[in-house]
């Protein structure tokens, strides 16, 4: 018999509790502070925190919009798969057009990456939709190309790309000029579809 | 028009590259080169390469048993998600059973999370498979109980748990004795799906 915590719930309150003990938070205002803590919680990183910027309000235009039933739109599947359905306020729909079979021949034609061209079959469930995008910095810089060239603008978006060919660039850009849209990015190379998801179920209910 | 590289195949070559500039891969044996730098990758971190511990041999037991069609073992869809089929050599099974239907009961029977209650329906997939924990460490700890309860012996287990209650002490354990079976794991709180998924696709092909 090997000793350790099989209680779920115990399991979850002990980590927020470390976490809350260990980050500073001092820099997180109230409407992001249960994101910072889940971000932080699904990479086993404290110090991911310092790395978190955002607009004004852009925690309480996400609880808003999912509250109002928003559609999530995930770049990839593991992001997807990390939000978790009973936290959803409203049954949202939670949307994922990578794997559309159009993709791979609209890559070819924008010549660009099947994650950027999953993008522009995103049109009608963007405005006022939640975007989370946890893997391809491409993505992140086609929904700025898409904005740029007027696509309905979502609710928020949490800009979570990971690795080391634009990802801190990406991220960087949209905070620079987020198009007028709420945001909230982990600045730099990390990131991921764990981050990402965390901070939609942090978003989707208060209960942690 | 926002200058960035669009061409998939350069990202993965350029991000390749960035890592093994950065890293230290002097203690990677050569069969673990490219899992180490696919997990640098995946998490957008070249110094989680220093908290790779693993057993001898472990790269090479991993890709033989993929050869063989062993299955892919996962503890939640986000790993099993992050699996690239077309990368697989034998057209491999990817497996969770997180989601079956006779996990909550057995969760309650047991005393344990889902996570690990999970485990207790892999038993006629274990012999000769990789198992991949991206996520739950009660999943890792179930593990080595069901191992010490003379369940049959994977060829791999490659341990990810993340997170701040049991993911750094699961793998500890795992490392000081792993019951025999070959092993990779990431030190410490971090880990988590995208690492797992990302052990996974390197051995699955020598192809970058």
């Amino acid at each position: 018999m090997i000793e350790y915590e099989r209680d779920g719930q115990a399991i979850y309150r002990q980590s927020f509790a470390t976490i809350r003990a260990e980050a500073d938070l001092a820099g997180i205002p109230a409407d992001l502070e249960k994101l910072a803590v889940r971000v932080a919680h699904a990479s086993g990183m404290v110090d991911v925190i310092r790395d978190l910027r955002f607009s004004p309000g852009a925690g309480s235009a996400g609880r808003a919009a999912l509250q109002r039933g928003a559609p999530i739109i995930a770049d990839c599947r593991m992001v997807a798969e990390g939000v978790t359905r009973s936290r959803l306020p409203a049954d949202n729909a939670v949307i994922c057009t990578l794997q559309d079979p159009r993709v791979p021949e609209r890559a070819s034609e924008i010549g660009n990456t099947r994650s950027a061209a999953a993008l522009d079959f995103w049109h009608e469930h963007l405005p006022g939709s939640v975007v989370a995008i946890g893997n391809a910095p491409t993505a992140l810089f086609r929904l700025l190309e898409l904005l740029d060239a007027g696509a309905p603008k979502p609710a928020l978006i949490l800009g979570f790309p990971v690795g080391f060919v634009g990802a801190a660039e990406s991220k960087d850009m949209l905070a620079a000029d987020s198009r007028g849209v709420p945001f909230v990015i982990v600045r730099g190379r990390r990131g991921g579809s764990a981050m990402a998801a965390a901070a939609v179920n942090a978003l989707a209910t208060e209960r942690e």
